[in-house]
């Protein structure tokens, strides 16, 4: 089920409720990711703390370990990585199409070979429908071919861009018979790809319209392409989509792509950007980024982001937060509380971000909140 | 400060409480190793958590890195490190023993050259006691020779390990004059040496019994000699030292060594098994250790340890515990969540391990605690 209350819009930006099988979620979202069934270096209690309310799992690789009998065995992915709020899981189409040489793509679906076994494996709009249900995630992606920006130097062309596009909207087809023929009683989103451009984008949203999905992706962002490429994609598609329905903008981005997406109509975001920097040492801020590995941190007190409530930044009732001098240092002995620490801040920033977003919709000043954001974070930290 | 008072016996066996500068402490307890400032894989809310009392700092790794400089602007390690309970530093003597060719020993003390960045170094023991003094730990280790149990495959000798051990009983007299020079408001312990010699261990012991210090380790022993000797000098050793002092036996060890230590009059213990042997998979539980790598565990939907009431094993309001089916996959992914939750567990069991040895001593029932500790430890898990 999926339920999608628009409470509030400011231009084309938009405040909503969206309620599914496991739970409310408030948008515009920022979706932490877990591919593995694990948010990389964060204990779910500590996502819980600092507000995720939806978390993305990773079909393909959950496909692979620890496999389907397991995590049937648990009657899903909730059971398995105990969380039991909403998770979005994707449809496998994005990994197999970075295999490579490793995989052959036609009408059908996508054959590979298992990178962890090297089992020959076929991957069709069908199974992926029935590995999500059996996942049980609340927001089924549907299956697609991600349009490449470009193939060996080679940039897709609108032929090309084309055929992708028209394959993945025949795949939607598909994937909408057999997630009903499952009975799944989740949902299921479409997704917009035509590549880099804005009249193929058009086709596949509107033949995805008549379809009637429940909610719509942007797909075949954040494939390598240019910036610009992809604000004039982000600045293009969101608002055209059903007002009523979720509008999901994958694998996007820094900071201010996430506030800017907002000021174009998308809902909801992921990326793997505030846990794989952590892990690099580079941290989010209010006030512009902060690469902890350098040596200016060495001996400074303050912590990461006065103004930041996170654990790592505020620390517990019987103590204080952690220094950045404290978090160079960990950062220097190769520490593991150092990316753990750094993912809890990270990921809070995220959240909180898109908090304070929300805050400033429903107190009809998002304008006022971009101009201070963008004041802040150019101020440096 | 340091105050000991012994509240109960049973046998050998002490049931006491410590109070420090930064609180007390009940005994027997295990303290988690903080090698650089941080107890390796956990946050420390989550020792909080799980009722770790007091934590062991390395003053040779903090000397290395951070540097003096950067924990003197902190006050010390309790500020760097964000804990406000008892921390125990030690000398530095073990780490320079163990640089090998890398460092020349004297009378004066230990030359050596830095591993981080070559530079020509002079550990002494009025050395040490500088550092530990600005590290305000609330246990400052002596300066030692840390006997080897053997050189290259040459078994240390009785006059070997006699001059080692004089050496170590001179510079414990110079650490007492500088550690009162400093007027360090903390607790120094004296270190028994003496290698396998009951004979020169109770030399040692006495000699340092007429110094009059606060509390006695029991060094030289977890240096890699067969398990019979280290039990010979646990057996030998602790119950030696005067009554009203706390004891503290360096380096060890299993959950069978901590529970045969307290009946030998051991009130104090510390190790990296737990946290070591967590990051590679080895996981301590009341019915044996289990080694989650094993495909066995591939499917089991059982928690590492039924009886454990950690978050690992439990999880918290909103989800169950995790299983070991969840952490084999997060092992064989190479997931930061694995050794995240094997420490939060190995931790939880040793410091609960203590506790419930505590709470037998309380109620009279120590040797029936030990027959089922024995009889459950060997059921299998
Ligand atoms: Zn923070
Ligand atoms: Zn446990």
């Amino acid at each position: 089920m999926l339920q999608f209350e628009l409470l509030k819009t400011d231009g084309l930006a938009r405040r909503g409720r969206l309620t599914l099988n496991h739970g409310v979620v408030q948008t515009p979202i920022f979706m932490p990711v877990g591919t593995y069934g694990t948010v990389k270096g964060v204990l779910p209690r500590s996502l819980h703390d600092m507000g995720a309310q939806i978390i993305l799992g990773n079909t393909f690789h959950l496909w692979m370990r620890p496999g389907l009998d397991v995590m049937q065995s648990f009657g899903g992915l909730h059971g398995f990585e105990r969380w039991d709020k909403p998770i979005l899981t994707d449809s496998g189409g994005f990994q197999v199409w970075s295999l490579g040489e490793m995989r052959k793509i036609s009408e059908e679906g996508v054959k590979f070979a298992s990178p962890v076994n090297g089992d020959r494996l076929f991957l069709t709009p069908e199974v992926s429908m029935q590995i999500q249900t059996l996942l049980n995630s609340d927001i089924v992606m549907q299956f697609d071919e991600c349009t490449p920006y470009e193939t060996k130097g080679h940039l897709t062309t609108e032929k090309e861009a084309r055929f992708s596009m028209e394959l993945s909207r025949r795949w939607a087809k598909r994937c909408i018979a057999e997630f009903e023929r499952l009975q799944n009683p989740n949902a299921l989103f479409g997704i917009v790809q035509g590549g880099m451009f804005e009249h193929l984008r058009e086709e596949s949203l509107q033949a995805l319209v008549e379809m009637d999905l429940p909610g719509y992706a942007i797909g075949g962002v954040s494939v390598g392409e240019p910036k610009e490429d992809m604000l004039r994609i982000m600045a293009h598609t969101p608002h055209r989509l059903p007002a009523h329905k979720p509008r999901y903008l994958m694998g996007v981005g820094t900071p201010e792509d996430l506030v800017a997406g907002v000021a174009c109509g998308v809902d909801m975001f992921d990326c793997v950007m505030p846990t794989r920097n952590a892990r690099n040492g580079h941290l989010f801020t209010r006030f512009g980024d902060l690469k902890i590995r350098n040596a200016r941190h060495k001996s400074d007190h303050r912590p990461i982001d006065e103004t930041c409530s996170c654990y790592a930044c505020t620390g517990d009732a019987s103590n204080g937060g952690f220094s950045r001098a404290y978090l160079h240092h960990l950062d220097r002995c190769g520490e593991m509380l150092g990316p753990m620490l750094a993912t809890i801040h990270n990921l809070h920033y995220y959240l909180n971000l898109m908090r304070e977003v929300r805050e400033a919709l429903d107190a009809d000043r998002f304008e006022e909140f971009r101009r201070q954001f963008a004041t802040d974070r150019a101020r440096g930290v």
